[in-house]
């Protein structure tokens, strides 16, 4: 079966549970098999509809206790993963997602770590530095470079903590293995929103044997 | 006596005790007065410099006890206010800087909130919002719009929480009104700057006296 969570810029593929990725304006090769999708972006969703045999909209079938409006497709599928959790997608944004007694309690989104690194060297020329993983959180920081690698850090990093209360916290997303290191009970789970398509395709019977 | 602060995207003067601010670009009136100033952008400085009878950057006069490296001149300028104290000047970069005991322990940048604003619609036309004043941050967000609300202020207030600890926080900048009121223990002071500019003028005789 293939998969496909079109975000804001990438399409993100499960084929045979391989992982594989394309940038939104890349070549995409020719699918001869149904896709199951999700999608934030219609023109790539278009794109996709071309080079698929089939391409069947799976995010009609999820069902979500919410009051959230406008929640996206890529969100209310991460929520599918756990009744009770946190549930962080770290990509070019960082939506984090409060599940309780399988109900979906809100959330909210942060700019993702590559934005962040974006905005300061628009502020003013003295704050070009290059992001850096090795950050001390414990340490307040003494030269510029630092404040600003801690600054980031912390700005994404203490929202998260805030509501986490004792809820584990499941990140997935390009920097969601990042950072899940920064937090205790948490784990990264790559394929996520996958493992949550896969799920709703299988509970689908009719989907599932076409 | 006239005083001028020059930021990344205004001259803020302080002239005879009345505030008035330009933008770097604008037309600025001829000044018949000796200023004294500090500056993080050398550009505007050689522009001042043709609009006054005499310029003197007192930068040079702070004497800071500090280890961070490459601290601009504001920044110092700020720590001088208290000798025990968080300091955080909120512009288009949000500067907070912790003194203890009359020493400067270190601090960081995050982005102003202005700047925080246009990273959204960057990621994603569908988080394009305007910003809204009130937001209540004791509430998990149920739309979009209050998503990005909500995670801009927790990513400029938590940062700024946790180091806080049962210190005074002062706040100044554009935005320093705004930002104190989500904080005990916190006042906002329009012209520190300028008071701290004040003291360190009058305490160097030979300077006041010109």
């Amino acid at each position: 079966m293939i998969f496909c969570d079109i975000g804001n810029t990438k399409f993100h593929f499960l084929i045979n549970d391989e992982n594989k990725e394309f940038f939104l304006d890349e070549q995409l090769p020719k699918f001869n098999e149904i896709i199951y999708y999700i999608s934030v972006n219609e023109k790539a969703t278009k794109k996709l509809k071309k080079h698929a045999l089939k391409a069947i909209d799976i995010s009609k079938l999820i069902k979500l206790d919410t009051k959230y409006q406008g929640l996206g497709s890529d969100r209310m599928m991460g929520c599918l993963y756990s009744d009770d959790a946190i549930i962080v997608d770290a990509g070019s944004a960082i939506t984090v997602d409060i599940m309780s007694k399988a109900k979906h309690k809100g959330g909210f989104i942060l700019p993702g770590i590559e934005s962040f690194k974006k905005i300061y060297p628009k502020i003013s020329k003295k704050l070009e530095f290059e992001f850096e993983k090795q950050v001390n959180l414990d340490k307040i920081p003494l030269q510029t470079k630092d404040a600003i690698n801690y600054a980031i850090l912390q700005s994404i990093i203490m929202p998260i903590k805030n509501v986490q209360k004792n809820k584990h916290i499941y990140f997935t997303g390009g920097d969601g293995e990042y950072l899940s290191k920064f937090f205790d009970n948490a784990t990264f789970e790559r394929n996520l929103i996958f493992e949550s398509m896969k799920g709703l395709v299988n509970a689908n019977n009719s989907l599932a044997k076409r």
